[in-house]
């Protein structure tokens, strides 16, 4: 298999449409461990009717395309691949119900060279399909173990995002729970590399792993009690990178750091010595 | 208010149909707290989709008609109603996944005097709509304070099963998280007596109680595990007696004695002594 930049970038991913109810938002929210620990009360608002909000990071399993990797002719050995960074920019506030559209592109393959693999970024514009109102762009950049020196432009190395050099300003401690990956998979991710101790032990781990997209949820968790007050309207953008898997259950301490309406966040792993998300950004809304 | 005989007996109790997926049949299990603790990988057959088994329990809350007893004109005072005892009878394993339909009728009022209220049994027969074939015959009483002395006909005093007067000859300890009720009451029973503390409170109680219907499933769990080998078909009659209410994340201690093919069990309430469903009653398939 090998990579071709023109083939990639005009690859055509098929739509998809959800329609999602108030329940599915509550589903959701259990799979990143809302309701657990010290702060279920505050976190009530995302997994009960009662002014309820949906977590926006929520976008991000909405009308998914599926793994397009493996399912279309995109020449990627999509066995290889490792979920490298996520990002969302929110334009409208993500409805707790609604139906929506997801419209898929390849937005950049960049070559790192033989022996240093690929980047291939991908968008999915997220719109409210009643108004046809852009809710959401959620970007992903997957990088393809081994499958560099295909012969794509030159691009310049992108830099992460710097988390100052002082120490953080709020830090929140969240917990999940054995079950959290079982749950998180109902949202849409049915790998059973995150329910099958087989295929885990396979893939190289003692036991299944949580989502890489359920740790970037807690995350947002974290952001929304240490820097929003649980107001989920506030988030702007959030992007994180991510860094090692974890395991359903773990504790994780989100690190945050304020200047104005940016914030640098970092997940760590409480029981291991492990970042489990690094060079996060936030942008609040005003 | 008041209880007539004759009403309820030919109350005409709408039919319910309802198509569910193995995804539904996870999220329940899910809320009976399966994956948690040290029988997570046994467990894993209610809660991932190879070698997928559906817990019999289930059938419990399926095409259920919603809560007749306040939406219908029964003449009970539905704010002091409480659920006192829940029977199943399976006639073939429940699907993971399908549609089935829910006829249900009132089978017998029981008038315990005046002060001492009144007893409304009733039954719904679960059929696979695919094949009109009879699945399950789903029985509840309901107590109905205050409502005695209505003038209904004498019946002789029902006895609770009674449990043999010898140590247990199994028991099994399972835990639930503090997500248990959120996530069991996505499978249909919304009432925020079991996720909005003010409600609890108004209730009388310090935080929401678990579903009733919640503990009758973890008691479903012990017994696929203590007597079952968690083999789902075993089970074929499953009756219980409520005592106590208890709270999602508390740890349940089912004892189980076994004769033959009847098995007698009890719950307890790990954290408190406290015995949450009494006079239970199994009976296994051959």
């Amino acid at each position: 298999m090998a990579i071709n930049f023109d083939h990639l970038m005009s690859l055509k991913i098929p739509d998809a449409t959800q329609t999602y109810t108030r329940h599915d938002s509550i589903l959701y929210a259990l799979g990143l461990g809302c309701g657990l620990g010290p702060s279920a009360d505050d976190e009530l608002t995302f997994v009960y009717e009662e002014n309820q909000q949906a977590i926006p990071t929520m976008a991000g399993v909405l009308a998914h395309p599926g793994f397009w990797i493996r399912d279309l002719d995109t020449g990627i050995d999509w066995v290889r691949v490792v979920h490298g960074e996520q990002t969302l920019e929110m334009h409208a506030p993500l409805p707790v119900e609604g139906t929506v559209v997801g419209k898929n592109k390849v937005v950049d393959v960049i070559d790192k060279g033989e022996g240093g693999g690929a980047l291939v970024a991908s968008e999915r514009k997220l719109f409210d399909a009643a108004t046809s109102e852009l809710i959401a762009t959620v970007g992903q950049v997957t990088f393809c173990r081994g499958q560099g020196g295909f012969g794509g432009p030159e691009r310049p190395k992108t830099q992460p995002h710097t988390i100052p050099d002082r120490a953080a300003d709020v830090s929140v401690t969240l917990e999940t729970s054995q079950q959290s990956a079982l749950i998180y998979r109902l949202s849409g991710d049915f790998n059973p590399l995150h329910a099958d101790p087989k295929v885990a032990k396979a893939a190289g781990f003692d036991r299944p792993i949580y989502h890489g997209l359920g740790t970037y949820g807690v995350a947002a968790r974290a952001i929304l009690q240490g820097a929003c007050g649980f107001d989920a309207a506030k988030i702007r953008v959030m992007n994180a990178r991510f860094t090692a898997p974890v395991f359903p259950g773990e504790t994780f301490l989100t690190e945050i750091w304020r200047d104005k309406n940016e914030i640098s966040y970092r997940v760590r792993c409480g029981e291991r010595d492990l970042i489990a998300i690094n060079n996060g950004k936030v942008i609040l809304n005003d």
